[in-house]
């Protein structure tokens, strides 16, 4: 109806990567929310709403250095305790599966809120993203991974994201291979740095200097080209025929859970990329991501993070995946909005007899009526409005307002 | 289906007064959430998302002390400027009407989203409420208080809270009486202290020092009786006969309002209290607040507070109401939640022929579908679900599970 944006040299009154939805865009964002929510209830994920702020050493605990760094600090006069501000709300999701969850069955969560990061984005120039997702703790096994998997493709097809296809990893075979080469840690992270960028020369060479039997060397050179749409893992079992069992079994859990998505989608283009591996530091099995044309990284990502509840009294098997609900409203295909306001109905200022009760009928049938205030300059047309609560023969009827009208 | 509580040494884990939804109260709240902005979308007032953190001068401009020390400092690495955590989201939308909202039209405006302050609440104990909240921009006659007031008393009645009563007060009153003394603001100051306390003999002797006309010094002291149901508005144009015109045009104002507000709502328990200040500082008209039997303070409360655009470049007259949802959600006496989980289907490990089919059209169906996990102990009954999925010949079909399955 009304058009909302600021003027240009407004910019400086919000932080850079901080930004307000305005009504267009925050109530397109709330269709999606409610559509992401409705999805993950339909699939008995509980949702659950963990604090914007808590202790800094709950919120980092068993996180990275990079979290960190991430985390906006502040103190709390209550306690004189230092804070932090959610920078990732899946280990806050974690603590309450370890802290909360009795007994072994399954534990199935979802969350969607605001998190904030110290520093922006590359991609997006965005602090404030509105991360969403699901985890599923207690079981172990593909079943898993291919349910959160599943579940990720639902959700994303729901908010109207067309064309997703999948990145599928395992860090177990790059974590296999390194302990079967008996690699130090510094060692390990040179190689996994050198993995993420794709560096085959300086990879080689790395290699190279670490002294590593000839078999070895040779199979952590093949990871950078194990990736592609067809064919990946049946070269990776030859490449790798001289890995451990772990290797083999990391190779077979992605076979497997490759053939049974194929099953449940067999439209969705699946990319294996074995040297692909985002989160290394705290995930421990399958790891994926989900990507769309013309968008240049992942939209959704997620994998097996079997140790994390650990620092909160309780390891238990975790897969899930999370996605930011802003990337995720640029990028879907619904026009619509969850209220009806493009359609919105302008009525009469209140007093005329029948008039309270006519609105009230059609704004309980979710219909948006907005009722005029004496003395507001102008009318129906001239305000936007497209539809008019007009009085005939004695009853109140809607009617579009014609382009004479206006 | 699952009961999810902390134990209870966990306390510790988060600061005071900052609280973390579980399954249960969350998808409550979701539930009570979407209610509130669909009524919100069905009057007219758009939905605005403003930021978390902002420049600490854009976030206190124009807002007093006491918001100053409710709010969170922090500083922003990116720009080394002082940041701020909302904790109170009514400038930020003032600021959005002011900056973006072109023409006279009124500007109707709601939010929801999470608050946070420094010093726990005395009744609640919550330092982390969620405050929602409508605003009008661009009116100034009784029409657009009555309209805000209406909308209150109506989402208050979809969030299942009953039993509701209004307080009616005028800050014009205390104001135009202030002003008739010529009162210094420290004077002004002093008699709002005592007028908020009630503290009658206090009162007697602070007019007595400032040496005021006997007939103001009266009309002071009477202030503080001008309150009730029935017959408030009579004695106060009796008692404040002498009053300025401000005064009386402030009493007409109420008069007029609560008479709309009868022919609107004739249920409706009024009271008055002319002594009643609330946000005195930056309310300009009408204030009010709703109550319930049983819960010692206000449940939301708003006001007509005309310049508080002006700060960002745009005054405009305004009202409004805001509440925090949490505060709803324990009064609210609605027992579902969004989700049906409490009569989720239990379904078999998927594989079987036609149960992915099945399983999707339930929950396409807003049904809640958990399926079982490859080795996961236990059956249906076992993991508290009273509803399964079977296959009867060829077909499939939800069960209730009967006790002796338990």
């Amino acid at each position: 109806m009304f058009p909302f944006s600021y003027p240009a040299d407004d910019r400086w009154l919000l932080p850079e990567g901080i930004e307000e939805l305005l009504p267009e865009e925050a109530e397109r964002l709330e269709l999606l929310r409610r559509r992401v929510l409705d999805r993950f209830a339909a699939w008995g994920y509980r949702l659950v709403m963990p604090p914007l702020i808590e202790f800094i050493d709950s919120l980092l605990t068993g996180a990275g250095h990079d979290l960190d760094i991430q985390t906006f600090k502040l103190i709390d006069q209550a306690s004189g305790r230092l804070l932090g501000i959610r920078a990732d709300m899946t280990p806050q999701v974690a603590r309450i599966d370890a802290r909360t969850h009795a007994g072994d069955m399954p534990g199935r969560f979802c969350y969607l809120g605001s998190v904030l990061h110290t520093q922006a984005d590359r991609l997006e120039k965005s602090r404030s993203p509105i991360q969403f997702g699901a985890e599923l703790y207690g079981h172990g096994g593909v079943a898993s991974d291919l349910e959160v998997i599943r579940l990720m493709l639902e959700v994303l097809a729901t908010a109207g994201v067309e064309r997703v296809h999948l990145d599928l990893g395992h860090v177990g075979i790059f974590r296999g291979l390194a302990r079967q080469a008996g690699l130090t840690e510094t060692q390990e992270g040179e190689l996994f740095s050198l993995l993420q960028q794709k560096a085959r020369p300086e990879l080689t060479a790395a290699i190279a200097g670490m002294g590593m039997a000839p078999s070895l060397a040779c199979m952590f050179t093949e990871l950078v080209d194990l990736n592609g749409r067809h064919g990946v893992l049946e070269r990776a079992r030859r490449c790798l025929a001289e890995a451990d069992a772990a290797v083999h079994l990391a190779l077979e859990e992605l076979a497997s859970l490759a053939e049974r998505l194929g099953c449940h989608s067999p439209e969705l283009p699946i990319n294996f990329d074995l040297a692909e591996l985002r989160g290394y530091r705290y995930q421990t099995g399958v790891v994926f991501a989900a990507f769309v044309p013309g968008y240049g990284r992942e939209i959704a990502r997620g994998g097996r993070y079997d140790d994390i509840g650990k620092v909160f009294g309780r390891a238990r098997p975790a897969t899930g995946f999370s996605a930011d609900l802003k990337v995720i409203l640029r990028l879907s295909a619904l026009g619509e909005s969850f209220s009806g306001n493009g359609n919105a109905i302008f009525a009469p200022a209140a007093g005329e007899p029948g008039l309270a009760a006519a609105i009230r009928e059609l704004r309980d049938a979710g219909q948006t009526v907005v009722e005029a205030l004496p003395g507001q300059p102008g009318d129906a047309a001239t305000h936007g409005f497209r539809n008019e609560l007009r009085c005939d023969g004695g009853r109140w009827r809607v009617h579009p307002i014609s382009s004479n009208d206006a």
